[in-house]
């Protein structure tokens, strides 16, 4: 990671802040800027939360949702928004949301990210949106912007999917999508309704987290991209065309567990051998094809797993991600046809059952453009692209119009201590963060 | 399972020892005999000894080393001894044995198997040798047989690997392959010795079990084949060359682990892609050869197994079996140049490390020769046929001259409460150890 000396750093943000204040801002006594400085100071000390023993920034944060960790950040994020004029409320399901401007009964333009995290992830990942939201308002605040509506700043709790299994999940009781029953799951002893309770939600109150369709007037973003993209392209800003649907698969392989000694190798129906040619196929599928699609076996468990018996069932996921459900479904009839093939070729079973499907989220052409301009105007290229890992964004494009802005990760590093954007990176997207914000207000 | 009625049993057992009494023995008063509806009934006797409850003799036993079916079961069997009139002995690493005939300073011949299981195993691996053992001296007895050398039977202790992960484990402390530490192992919250000195061992004494080269004269076991090889040509009879050597590796394939979503499919240095093609590349290379050689993946464990993460390391065991040293070391050299190839392809590291290698044991001529001769004597047709399963008579080969009968396993199926050798076949094989044992003795 290239260290610039604190001097060299507030030149190079200086350009970006300089260049956002060419945008005309009629209803603001002074340029709005966003406050560089400061939010790497919040990022550095958010980053306490959840580190190692011992560790340093370098060494990432575990700040899994619900856990000590996550609860500490949260206390002390609720200061800092104190501290800046705001009044932190926490809704049912454990989200934390704050209101500035005009409360004139106009939906309100809603923007933040999270703060838990996976365990051993990195210091940007969720913590860039938060802060960037807090530094919006700051910004126009200090600034004294006057928006025509509410801006509101929103820290969703429990966005990985290392709790329970699942993630976004906070955003997704927002969204109205939650089940009988999903509260009382169990996750490493801890019930998720008394994990909610924990961080100051409400289970018993939960259905009144749910917002209806038009709840906002826009919802945006903040993000690193976690892929590798923008940084190869020396591009500072991406604008999501939308979050990519995810079709997972459980595929099951059978065959027939042996003696690995006393089993001819034309005897064995080795289940193994029938995955491992299934695994293959999958990659081939999915290169076979022009496009962005991505194709991934990332689990796989063998039975009975052990050096000496020819292995009896393989089980394994199988998962596709692209923008375009028509190529999703395309690639499910091909998988199924190969493992139909594999399993005549190798004396096995295989069954394939389509276990989840996330539906694509697209973002607003009215946001993506709205980004678009900002990023101009602050003299930023910017790339078009999607978005291939879920977001909280995902779930809120079902009640309003949403847009995301992504900046570099170094070497599309993510979900690991070794995750890092640049210090400028952070403060560009901040500023083009705070360009929508106003754009898409000043439009409305 | 063909199921015959106990007349029709009865007669075609007659048949066997009857041309087992075609044999000249002058040494004998009468024509010694192998009582099958008593080796039967033991049979069916011992396999409640760690059935599941509720269970039938089809629902397999669950009888662990140092468990207490184990113990129950040696007690049972110990006591069906001494009702034959032995004294069994119990050595301090667990053994049981008991000899008869002649204390006349000669060597012995040995003979027997074992009794403890794998869970979930079948009712023949083992129990057909030990209570065939029971037999032939039962029957030598009540014949009035002058054998010139003592016949000792064994029971060994602990010959599944399932109990500490190693198998042969107390034969092998009787052939003097016992380190330092081997009885502080803790498995299942089981120390080793303590297990040891359950069964009625006595680890403080562990060294007095080692018995020298020469301690006996021969040794011969009866066990069922484990493969299906006898079962498909139908020869009742197989006259084991030699116990196979096994190398088997620990494969490490290190990736990059990154996040499924955002990593486009050209910039992965997936794992599970390269550990799958070495899978393939293991049948492949060890199918290119003739002869009778196996290999097997059996075991395949990915980092960090998670259906939206590319996998970033696999590891995985290798194992090849045969009875030939040069060619397990040509597919150990195959396997590095194949793992070197797939590792360059797909820009992963591969390091193969040859973990364990047991020698090969070869059945000794002589013994070889006798159990033909037994087998001719009792009309049957044998057939030579490596083993390619471990067993107790692969550590004793290192002490005397060693040899094995194997009877055909219906369908090839062992280690599954759906093991089966026919009643016939048991009787047939005890009878072929009966003529090998007094033929062995016969020829000193």
């Amino acid at each position: 990671m290239v260290r610039l000396s604190r001097r060299a750093w507030l030149s190079a943000v200086g350009a970006v802040t300089v260049s956002a204040a060419a945008r005309p801002l009629a209803r603001a006594r002074r340029v709005p800027a966003i406050d560089a400085v400061r939010l790497r100071r919040r990022l550095e000390h958010l980053s306490t939360f959840g580190r190692p023993p011992q560790g340093t920034f370098e060494s990432g944060v575990s700040r899994v949702a619900y856990s000590d960790a996550d609860l500490a950040a949260r206390a002390w994020l609720m200061d800092e928004m104190r501290g800046a004029g705001l009044r932190p409320r926490i809704d049912p399901a454990g989200n934390i949301f704050a209101r500035w401007g005009p409360e004139n009964g106009r939906p309100a333009i809603l923007f933040g990210s999270h703060i838990d995290s996976v365990p051993g992830g990195g210091n940007f990942d969720g913590d860039l949106g938060v802060l960037a939201a807090l530094e919006v308002i700051q910004a126009c605040r200090s600034a004294g912007v006057r928006p025509r509506r509410p801006l509101e700043m929103v820290v969703w709790a429990h966005e990985e999917s290392t709790a329970f299994g699942r993630g976004t999940a906070a955003s997704r009781i927002v969204a109205g999508d939650l089940k009988a029953g999903d509260l009382d799951q169990v996750w490493n002893g801890l019930r998720r309704g008394d994990g909610i309770r924990r961080i100051g939600g409400d289970p018993s109150r939960i259905d009144e987290a749910v917002r209806q369709d038009g709840a906002w007037h826009g919802y945006l973003e903040l993000h690193i991209e976690q892929g590798g993209t923008l940084d190869r392209a020396r591009v500072p800003i991406g604008i999501v065309e939308g979050i990519v649907a995810i079709h997972r698969h459980d595929v099951e392989v059978a065959g027939f567990a042996n003696h690995a000694g006393t089993t001819p190798m034309d005897e064995r129906q080795d289940a193994l051998q029938a995955a491992s040619r299934l695994v293959l196929a999958v990659r081939e599928l999915v290169t076979a094809r022009q496009g962005r699609q991505v194709g991934t076996v990332g689990r796989l468990d063998v039975e009975p797993n052990s050096p000496n018996v020819v292995p009896g069932r393989v089980r394994l996921s199988v998962e596709f991600r692209d923008l375009s459900e028509s190529t999703l479904a395309a690639m499910n009839g091909e998988l199924r046809a190969r493992a139909d093939a594999i399993a005549r070729d190798t004396g096995t079973t295989i069954t394939t059952t389509l276990a989840t499907t996330n539906p694509p989220a697209l973002a607003d052409a009215g946001v993506q453009a709205a980004i678009g301009r900002a990023a101009d105007a602050a003299g930023l290229e910017a790339r078009r692209l999607p978005s291939g890992a879920g977001h909280d964004a995902q779930m809120i494009a079902r009640l309003c119009p949403m847009g995301m802005i992504f900046v570099p990760s170094i070497g599309g590093v993510s979900h690991s201590p070794k995750e890092r954007t640049s210090w400028d990176d952070c403060a560009r997207g901040a500023a083009v963060l705070l360009g929508a914000v106003l754009d898409v207000d000043a439009r409305a």
